[in-house]
């Protein structure tokens, strides 16, 4: 068990909150964060809309997907649960249906860079998890389970992100801001290319522009951060930070 | 005839205005519902705009469209009338002209799930009603009448959701959140569909992972209608509870 | 000379603020209205952008463009006086360049109804307005004279609606809310159009479906009016309705 | 050194609210402006998200990206001090990713006048500056030094506008005013020619008739800024114009 401060309690409402005001989450779709690298349990809210989740909403998630807590869990978290499993550097998930992303989930073009700040995509083409691979053609296309869980944390690899075919998409972080700064420029590039690629043959960051855009705009995400922040704050409950159970 | 309860009232109100704030209605369009499964009556707001209707705004309608009530009915009542006669299932109707949905309805291509959310369109191409089959090439478009609101109701069928050619569509539910529901799904749906479409060819939903995601998706739904009744609670005037006639 | 009554002034207030809400003008284009069918003056505000535009900034305008007020005024006043000198039926004439419609008008597509809203649009291609062939090709593209302003007006014709080349469109109605409702409905439909024509070949409103569905649909535009109203009414100053110079 | 009146002030803070508003900006992006045309030092924030800006946060810098104050400044600061350098006409800068004109920085498509509005562009092709050709093909594409904002300002010439593949562009002006109309016409323009693209061949406007609109309009622009000064007038702190360091 770990103990979630007060400071991250608030971020990781905030984030809920600045996911939807941005646009990348709506009713559904939700994100995690945890205290430590390698920490075996994570933080995510009870089955509730994202932006509806405050402090007390918070529950700590152990790696199989159980709680203490008797409320309503989400269905699919199991997708945080298997990510931080096998990625120790990751500090953050964001699930997201976005609606720039979605498309490139369903088609063979792949999802890539053409604008700076979203460096982090990388040289090669977004992974895609098709989840027919491992559930068959009749599934539900969650991810309800450990093993659907480990089967697309498989396909996300070492990637910033990953799209799940006819869903949505995930995106990591080494920190809740990093995490929250992809998803949000996920989306914005996704809507670029498509534009781009209407237009013409695009031409996609070289892996080396890629790699030195992410390094060097990785210091000036907080900017972003710090402005959605402001923009959700007027909507965050006074007194939300009486801690939960298991918060200081 | 049957009695609106004032929580029935209430959701019905709060339905309209749910879809102006999603972008389903804006001056036009309508949203009905009828107390129980196969009842003769249903319950539709008088001639005004969705965001305007208040509960005594709400008049009860048989299914030849008739209503006690001298105030002006919205022409196209027959579109409700006739789905709730030929579908003792349908709870609920929504009719709207959706900016995204309407392109659907003049082309040749079918609209089909390519997100999860929408798993409620099935492995089918939605039916398209084409008027002029019924009504002539010269006709206004709209369902005026007992048996031009029958031809669509054949055209819909089993069908959650049908396009009506050159003016919009329809989409029923078993509750009104569920109506109202897929009238927003499919909605998103069609714009990530014509996204899609312009990036390649797009991999539609099976038919089994339509029907599996809609099982899943079914029992999530009510989180959407929470926090879109919440967005519109301010707009509804305070006071509105007082039932109409015929409500209770 | 005329004089504009206080609800007429009031009006013509309002439908500044409409169009600009609903995206049709923003810091420019404009919107006029005579007093009378075949009326020998109009009224257009004076130069000021359409969201400030106030009782007091009506001045009454002749078809050569002139104004008793010395105020400074729109340099395309001519658009609304020579289709008012073309058309006595013309009650009020909306410009703009509204975002979905500008592209219709530089390339060869047709602007044609896809939806029934749009009837008004009728059955053939609504006509553009090219520049070129009256003024070279080295314009401004703006409607800054009389024989500009008849030009184009030849163009237009007897339809409600037509488009200027690199430049925006002109709506006219028999009311100031049936030109305003028509201005709203051309750039809806242009965007419905434009999404449909990516998918596929459209199946437009035939002529006869285009006229019943105007016929119809006229008797229901008072209601988008009434609820467009209402939204931009908290807008408008308090005590704007003391009459200007001309006006009782 | 030079110094900033409180009018200057005010309007530099008002233009980076008014670009965020009008979408130009996000969290990122910056708009610079000098007090004399061939000044050797130009206005800029410090590094801060536009839409935060006051006017203490307002810093000079000289034409080398130096300033005297120890607060952190914009990494891309040599965008503004080399434009300046090579363009003593030039008295505004503004710097932007906005998403229409992202795309056409990737395809060989090349920006062109397709509205009187954006006159400005000119009767050829925006020039894209290729950041690859000076900084190889592993840069972060920032403007990060004097020599890449040299050849940058190179690249712009005489042109008010210039793309920045996979990055962004500049807008410049002979006043703030302009340079903030020209960045939010050229957004426009991105949007209405994409749009026209996909329907067609579009006719941009001739090399004369982009002279003349340009030459019309700009009597004109000035309406534009003050409705969208009055637009965000609301979001500027009360007491904000107590002049900064060098301010008077």
């Amino acid at each position: 068990m770990t103990t979630l401060t007060t400071t991250q309690a608030a971020d990781l409402v905030a984030a809920n909150r600045i996911l939807v005001r941005q646009g990348v989450l709506d009713a559904f779709g939700h994100v995690s964060a945890r205290t430590a690298p390698g920490a075996d349990t994570f933080w995510l809210s009870r089955n509730l809309a994202p932006g509806s989740v405050t402090a007390s909403d918070l529950l700590e998630h152990d790696l199989d997907g159980h709680t203490r807590d008797p409320r309503r869990t989400y269905l699919e978290r199991f997708i945080h649960a298997e990510i931080y499993r096998r990625r120790p550097d990751v500090m953050a998930v964001v699930h997201s249906h976005s609606p720039s992303v979605v498309p490139f989930s369903v088609v063979g073009t792949g999802l890539r860079p053409v604008l700076h700040m979203a460096g982090f995509l990388g040289g090669r083409a977004i992974p895609v998890f098709e989840i027919s691979d491992v559930a068959g053609d009749a599934s539900d296309l969650l991810i309800t389970s450990s093993p659907l869980g480990a089967a697309l944390a498989g396909t996300l690899g070492d990637s910033p992100v990953a799209l799940m075919r006819g869903h949505g998409s995930v995106a990591v972080g080494g920190s809740l801001q990093e995490a929250v700064y992809r998803a949000v420029y996920t989306e914005a590039n996704a809507h670029a290319q498509a534009t781009a690629l209407a237009l013409g043959q695009p031409r996609y960051l070289s892996a080396g522009e890629a790699a030195a855009a992410n390094a060097t705009i990785s210091g000036q995400a907080v900017r972003a951060w710090d402005v959605w922040h402001e923009q959700v704050r007027p909507d965050i409950p006074a007194g939300d930070l009486a801690p939960g159970p298991g918060q200081e």
